[in-house]
């Protein structure tokens, strides 16, 4: 685990088509962990944006008609760069319009990373459907990943009360986080974008530094939740800025419950 | 008063079509609160996320001639669901695009709840016009929710120094609150969507469910304005979120300053 | 400098076309301060709105072809009714796609004040590009704002460790603020908005009130970073928004550190 530094070091540009609820909260979040935000959408520019980025964060949260084309013209031009990309199938399990969208994203296009909740990547792999955007708790977020990993053969992050990481057939588990993050609008969105972050230039990332990722944002939010009024959810979003900002590549090592399976 | 507790069970799905500028900050107040957010707003989508809702806000705050046709269906799916429907006129009174837009929808669709400030509902049930998005604070918002509630026979929720609430004629008036809700954006915005949280599954709300929405919310902001910092509008508007998470069934019936009129 | 209390009494109406990611902080910053902002964008309206605005903002951070339309017909109505326009390029220089917009906008329309970073506006004056939306430090912003100047003989607000100010010619150096304005998404967009609420209803603002808005704002930040935590980015936004509304027409006479040059 000894990316963290390097990323601050290098500042990545990483382009973030993300839902409207969460854009301020994701900006602010990469900004503090040191990478270098541009919500960027339109397809007429992408190509000269994703000439100089790092990553593409690709998250269908408030998808309309109108932005398909946006989104599948810069997994385009992301793959024609190598930029690598970041799937992010918000509520996919809530409606055909989601789904059908985010397998066509993936059967045009290398994804190099998939990220959703237990939801979310069953109703990917496994065709289940769910009621809005919240995951069902009782689905294990290991044995989805790895059906995931299967089906669609790239990185899988599943995130829950265990995170699990699927990459080449293996899988990891973080056990770090808290229950706050689930008491704030995009707590798993902003998860995705530092995971675009952590993986800049590598569209084949492996299960260490997808495990880095997840622990340093799960590690700065158990530090958020453990700072002042942190278990109230208003504060907690605050503390969270505040902790990507403050976490340093040493306290991963030391506070990371992770464990190969 | 006593529906929050059974929310907070049911934890019921709220579509929030609502505006770019708060739709952070709605989505977290409706997590605090204890209800389920989803800011969809494709037409595609809507048919099936309405099948499971419990109520849909629309918030034409930031509405464009685009945004038109999506309203309207969800307005379609919610009437054919049985899923009641908030409406929040923002700035109707300052253009004529908006004033008809929620006149179309008024005519076409059942909308249970209108939740306007006093200019806002003056301009819909008086024609009078409006400059921007703020209230004249000189017009009375019971009688402003009277003649609403003539006009359109269905619950309106006039909001100002005193909220007003009209159903089957019968006005309420609820005198919590603090003039900090003014200074920070989207304080009636996400009044509308916690009413519709409180209204799940309800197409024709009762008087004293609307003044429990009401007075709950108003509450959390007093406690919030009496929090640390709570009287400047950075501060207040976290502190809010974190109310609306504590505040509890009892306290409402404690510190609730109603009348019925 | 002498215009914090007449705007904080007049309350003027400023519409702000600006980006998805800082709607929520401009619309807070702006009331913080004592401005009415409303984020309406659609032509419809735009007449009604700005009839009785003060300022218009076009802040291009997350323009897509479909937004163009808007922000030239606001442009123009701004013009029919003598409303100043403050236009902010964000990353003008990352794509040409931006800048030819820019440029169209410079050309069709009166811009009273053009408010960018040091390579937003070198993008603009001097065919410079940049990758995504944070600026060249090496580039001076006094140089850079003369050049601006030069080119678009509108008053040129450039934004960096030193702000420089050029109209009629004639450059006000402001050396106040923090480098925790760039920890946080948004930070120079605010500025423009403020710049906007500033300069409600003059279309040619003079040297002294341009830089009177630029010194209440960065003295502002000065006294956000200098708040509980606000060397942390969470709580710096906040603290932000809370000094804006707490900041005085005397603290800016006694803490604005201005040269002209």
């Amino acid at each position: 685990m000894v990316k963290l530094n390097q990323l601050r070091k290098d500042n990545p540009l990483i382009i973030c088509i993300t839902n409207d609820v969460v854009k301020n909260f994701t900006a602010n979040g990469l900004l503090a962990l040191g990478a270098s935000p541009a919500m960027a959408t339109e397809r007429q520019e992408m190509d000269e944006f994703l000439a100089h980025a790092g990553a593409l964060l690709i998250n269908i949260g408030s998808i309309e008609e109108g932005d398909k084309e946006n989104m599948l013209q810069a997994a385009a031009f992301a793959n024609k760069h190598h930029v690598p990309i970041v799937l992010d199938p918000v509520a996919c399990g809530a409606s055909k319009f989601r789904k059908d969208f985010c397998l066509r994203l993936l059967n045009e296009h290398h994804i190099s990373v998939i990220r959703g909740n237990a939801s979310e990547l069953a109703a990917l792999a496994d065709d289940a459907t769910m009621k809005g955007t919240d995951a069902d708790q009782s689905l294990s977020t290991e044995s989805v990943a790895r059906r995931a990993y299967d089906k669609f053969k790239t990185a899988i992050i599943a995130t829950g009360a265990v995170d699990a990481i699927c990459q080449d057939g293996q899988i990891m588990l973080v056990e770090n986080g808290t229950p706050m993050l689930t008491k704030v609008t995009g707590g798993g969105c902003l998860l995705g974008a530092v995971v675009a972050s952590f993986i800049y230039n590598e569209t084949k990332p492996s299960l260490a530094l997808l495990t880095e990722a997840i622990a340093t944002y799960t590690i700065a939010a158990e530090r958020a939740a453990h700072s002042a009024n942190g278990t109230l959810p208003g504060h907690f979003a605050v503390n969270l800025i505040d902790q990507l900002y403050l976490i340093q590549q040493d306290d991963i090592a030391k506070e990371s419950r992770v464990k190969e399976v």
